[in-house]
């Protein structure tokens, strides 16, 4: 088969059925969502059935714990995704909100309101709800959209999305709004990255390499999503017991997703207090810790960390410490070395507090909280398709509006210039 | 010399500026850019002779007069830069503005704030005065900026950016905030674009060729500006005086600008009167006519217009025409061959307006007014960085706000997840 061939057709039905979709009424957007909810809670067992099958091959390969944890899927992840689409068509509907009016002295009356941004590509990896999650979210902000996920999960997927679509265009989507790309090559990545004129934006969700890879390469504009090396700074003045419980549930709550902490830093002036309470916290959790020069004068029994753990997300129970002179050198370490993820200081001087978020350079920057709240429903949108480390379009987690773009449109009796 | 490294010196000299520039207060942003303005109009002299040697060797490389206009400079061109960066000046800070807040449930206080984008890189073509209006709203917005400008232009883009580095440094701007390429070299572009991580954004203004190559090629985030092929559709219902005068406006005040028009559509209905009216005054104002098989029945004067008309930005007294049998047929054309720019209808039919209004896809869509007012002043933000054409970040005119993006600023009281 013709990857390119059949890839462009996707896309331009997907542009054909954007036009319609665009001004679909909200209404029929938010009966279709629950309509696939339902699909896929009736027929459970055929998407368990294609999840077998992809979990066996994925253990034949020797894949690791973790991925394979990311790819099962049971009844429960299932009533998840069917939940998920229902709460997102409770969401209000953002497209058609207006947020600037004015009528210029001319008499020209102009207002700029909320529209779909078009055609969305989501590339992602192991996690099979993404494709039930991403489809609900781009269609009730109006957009089209093609998926590609990744090819462990491809059976699961296809399965998926085969409910999704029937479901969807019974309940009145224009037919290829919703597109499933079911080829597993590179080939199929690189095709929709050079979709310029077809596609209005990709976002890759998945591990460092395949977002650089389509960073690198894309010409349709692309959301950076996801690396986190985010820090926990324990200041001079911190609450030594709140810092310990900031930073366990930062490291320890779930330490492969993108808002946990990889590495922490101390004042100087308390380390040595410090360090041997946070050491032991860290050991109950079977947390290893790799410190700097000082840090390991204090606490002995942690590794040496290298240049190149500063900049490392570990994704698993392992933390750097290093201790800093003061607070510019802290806010120095994190401006050098994070990703603009998530970043909190444990601090109770208010000057300090202050300076650390005017110039720490991240989408959230915390005062006294864990950085494990960087999260589209923890931050009250009700939904998340992502979270954005750029600073173009969408910065931090990306909910409904981060899926829309806006249009002027203007009233004249006749003006011109 | 060594063009990539010493690119990547200046790059990373406005990546430490910027830090500092990011919460430099309004006061001292804004008393800069009036020093500015006052060092060039105080050392005009210095300008108009680099000017005046650009003129001369663009002549001789017989460039074309509409170049030579872009080009050239005088005392009240000069004085038109130093009152640009006196008016952005005088506009309000938008950094720090709030645009969220919320208190969780769980206490925690979320606040969403305007910071910086960081550095923004600026490819432009023959008009020096870019070099003044792009930096004045870049350090206004509390950015830096990396300026490169087209080699006929060099010699004036060095002397004005010359005088407005001194002047800003003085000031108290960061040294190393206003950087200025003085490579003309295609490689100084390609540098640029491949500069992730250290510059956050490149807004290419200039000619289709340049725009596409960047967009092509750019591994860091673009904004698409400029390029317009803009509609003017004359509606079954519409004044003909109206209509006429509309589109005189739109394809002659300034046709070689992007909100110029390009195309007329007219409702097949009033074609035969309507269209020999609007011929005798596009022939008043010398515009050339290029029609469809219909419009050259009606006005056989018209030359043919074929395929490629319909996607061609003239920038020129020409018009292309076309008789289309209703309003859905006008709005695909549109669809089809617009460049997401300015679009106009001309009716007195309120669900006419409306559907068109809701169905074209464009930064902007006028109702009886000519397109010729997409712009920034004209719509009421006192400065414009360019006109995007593209829907993420900023679609249509920028001002102030496109040059910036936002921070979650969150504070707990221990909170963990």
């Amino acid at each position: 088969m013709d990857i390119q061939k059949t890839m462009r057709e996707k896309a331009e039905a997907a542009k054909r059925a954007s036009r319609a979709l665009a001004i679909l009424p909200t209404g029929v957007k938010n009966e279709a969502l629950r309509a696939m909810a339902d699909a896929l809670e009736k027929r459970a067992e055929l998407v368990l059935e294609a999840n077998a099958q992809d979990l066996e091959e994925a253990r034949a390969k020797g894949l690791k714990r973790s991925y394979l944890d990311r790819l099962m899927l049971n009844e429960g992840r299932i009533r998840q995704m069917a939940e998920g689409l229902r709460q997102t068509a409770a969401l209000p509907d953002p497209i058609c909100q207006g947020d600037y009016s004015t009528i210029r002295p001319n008499g020209l009356e102009i207002r700029r309101v909320r529209v779909p941004l078009g055609v969305i590509g989501i590339i992602y990896e192991a996690r099979p709800n993404v494709t039930a999650d991403a489809a609900g979210l781009c269609l009730k902000a109006g957009n089209a959209v093609l998926l590609r996920g990744g090819s462990e999960a491809i059976r699961s997927n296809t399965a998926i999305s085969s409910l999704l679509m029937k479901a969807a265009y019974k309940a009145g989507i224009p037919e290829g709004a919703l597109q499933f790309v079911e080829f597993t090559d590179r080939e199929a990545v690189d095709a929709m990255t050079h979709m310029t004129g077809l596609l209005d934006v990709i976002i890759p969700r998945g591990g460092a390499g395949l977002i650089h890879h389509i960073v690198e390469n894309s010409s349709v504009p692309v959301i950076e999503t996801g690396t986190g090396v985010c820090h926990t700074f324990v200041d001079e003045t911190a609450d030594f017991d709140m810092a310990v419980k900031i930073a366990v549930n930062a490291k320890t709550s779930h330490p492969s997703v993108c808002n946990a902490m990889e590495t922490l830093l101390v004042h100087a002036a308390i380390a040595e207090d410090f360090l041997p309470q946070l050491a032991r916290a860290m050991e109950e959790k079977h947390v290893e810790l790799r410190g700097d020069a000082r840090a390991r004068e204090i606490c002995p029994e942690m590794r040496e960390a290298t240049e190149e753990d500063w900049s490392t997300e570990y994704g698993d129970l392992i933390l750097s410490v290093r201790v800093v002179p003061d607070l510019a050198a802290a806010i120095a370490h994190i401006n050098k070395y994070n990703t603009g993820h998530s970043e909190t200081i444990v601090t109770e001087n208010l000057e300090s507090a202050h300076r650390f978020q005017k110039e720490v350079d991240a989408a959230a920057v915390y005062v006294n909280a864990s950085t494990r709240f960087t999260d589209g429903f923890e931050f009250g949108f009700g939904a998340e398709i992502g979270i954005s480390t750029q600073k173009l379009h969408a910065r931090g987690p990306m909910g409904l509006e981060a899926l829309t773009s806006t249009k002027y449109l203007i009233y004249g009796e006749g003006q011109v210039r």
